[in-house]
């Protein structure tokens, strides 16, 4: 079995994108990212803290806002609309859950979709829903949601084929599950969507050439869900009295699976990079330099 | 194998369409129907007459704007921009495929969202993508593409089980494929997207319970593609030498499926109803009426 090494990988991409933009302020393109931060979820403080510090390391420019716990839904979409017309911003992250009296879609669908660098508003994911093919979404610079984004990366920075294969996407969540569907397909994958409702899990997920799990319950998948020499992708991202653990058993897979992404250090790494990545990107689309539009961000 | 009699159950809704649609006139609610066609298709124009009609037969206003082939892209934007604002035009049907020459992506997304009755913009494909369940999709009166939502219609009404059942939708139209398998996911079934570069799609589709065939190959579902008793909904129009057909081999697949859907008269006659179904909803979303919120066009 072989992991998939994504802080490895995610390192990789971070130079590249280190140069992409130094190679883009030359010719005047200047990318920033707002990030917002509603109340004191500790969680989402490292979490915010984690995407400026990237930001800095590649030399981009961040711009934070902190509102109070209290802060009501229209000051928090005055200040979005107010950085939807700040020209020095090309990004825009609210972190996210929000405090549970505001309205987190509403909130959300405030953001220009020109900086939706979560891809997570209405028109980014109808945008997403619409493209056919993998080529239209990259020719497109469309802000495709990081998690996912970061998935497909790292099948193929490893050469892992995904044209013709059968994927089984377990948990079907606007974040991570149905997006992810929708990329996979678009690199002409057979992509099967299964979640909660589903009967006969392992039977289903034993079918996949790519099994991807992202429902969110420690160590879930086991090496009966597995067909041998399968690459098994954990987006779970857990806590349980042993530490932290992903969506996958490990231990138990690792005997049957043949590529597998290790929790901490596999897809984790990879969704504040694509973060990076689209921060660039959306900076490179609203950029008025000229000859920009063949730039592409990562070879 | 029992037939899933489409005309019949059309009628059936068209009959219950045309009761909502009087009631709401008493409400102050009058829906009314904007068709575009550009050119001379005369397929187009057949389809084009037939909403018109089904229009007058459910007591729906409908206004028809003809363009001609030599039409401009600034010209039809011209004209669904004064429909937008149109208090009477509840709903804005374009007729497509458009010439050529014109974006039909660009004209289709000029649509203003609460007017779309196809659901074919980017905003409500968006919407559809982010809603999860079914409940939601009806209580946010989400305007849903017209053939997708008459195939769960045509499934609700034969009391088919959605949930926990596997659906495999072969074809991965934005008409179609993509969206059905939305709403069938939705409806909590596990679905698996398969289309031209699916390998083994006999085998994957002798997975389904609900297996839906939209791509557009005469007769290509053959009995071996088919589970004993699965239900099997034909989403194909094709002509060939022997004249209408579906993509099921009807003759073949009748002896081993448990429902399915014959062509003509299966799904064909919900895509026209479901329009009509859209535009009543398009006129009560918009109505200035009070106290309409929880009217429900269907039972």
């Amino acid at each position: 079995m072989q992991i998939i090494d994504g802080k490895k990988i995610s390192d990789e991409i971070r130079t590249e994108l280190k140069a992409k933009a130094e190679e883009l302020k030359v010719k005047g393109v200047h990318p920033g990212l707002a990030t917002i931060l509603v109340g004191e979820d500790p969680a989402s403080h490292v979490y915010v803290n984690s995407k400026i510090k990237a930001c800095e390391a590649l030399g981009i420019k961040s711009f934070h806002h902190k509102l109070p716990e209290t802060a009501g839904e229209t000051e928090l979409i005055d200040l979005i609309e107010k950085l939807n017309q700040d020209k020095s911003v090309s990004g825009i992250l609210l972190q996210l859950p929000l405090p549970r009296k505001l309205n987190a879609d509403r909130c959300v669908n405030a953001i220009s979709p020109d900086k939706d660098v979560d891809g997570l508003t209405v028109n980014s994911l109808g945008k997403l829903f619409s493209l056919k093919k993998w080529g239209e979404i990259e020719s497109a610079k469309l802000l495709v949601p990081c998690t996912p984004l970061g998935v497909i990366y790292l099948l193929k920075k490893y050469g892992i084929e995904i044209a013709g294969k059968h994927a089984v996407v377990l948990g079907r969540s606007n974040l991570v599950g149905k997006p992810l569907s929708i990329l996979l397909m678009s690199n002409d994958a057979t992509v099967t969507m299964a979640h909660s409702q589903t009967k006969n899990i392992p039977e289903i997920a034993r079918q996949a050439d790519i099994l991807v799990a992202a429902i969110g319950k420690s160590r879930f998948v086991k090496k009966e869900f597995i067909k041998p020499g399968a690459t098994v992708i954990d987006v779970g991202m857990n806590r349980d009295r042993d530490g932290l653990c992903g969506d996958v058993d490990f231990k138990d897979a690792a005997g049957i699976a043949g590529f597998m992404t290790p929790v901490p250090g596999g897809v984790g790494p990879m969704t504040i990079t694509m973060l990076m990545h689209n921060t660039i990107l959306a900076g490179l689309k609203q950029s008025p330099a000229k000859n920009t539009e063949a730039i592409r961000i990562l070879s």
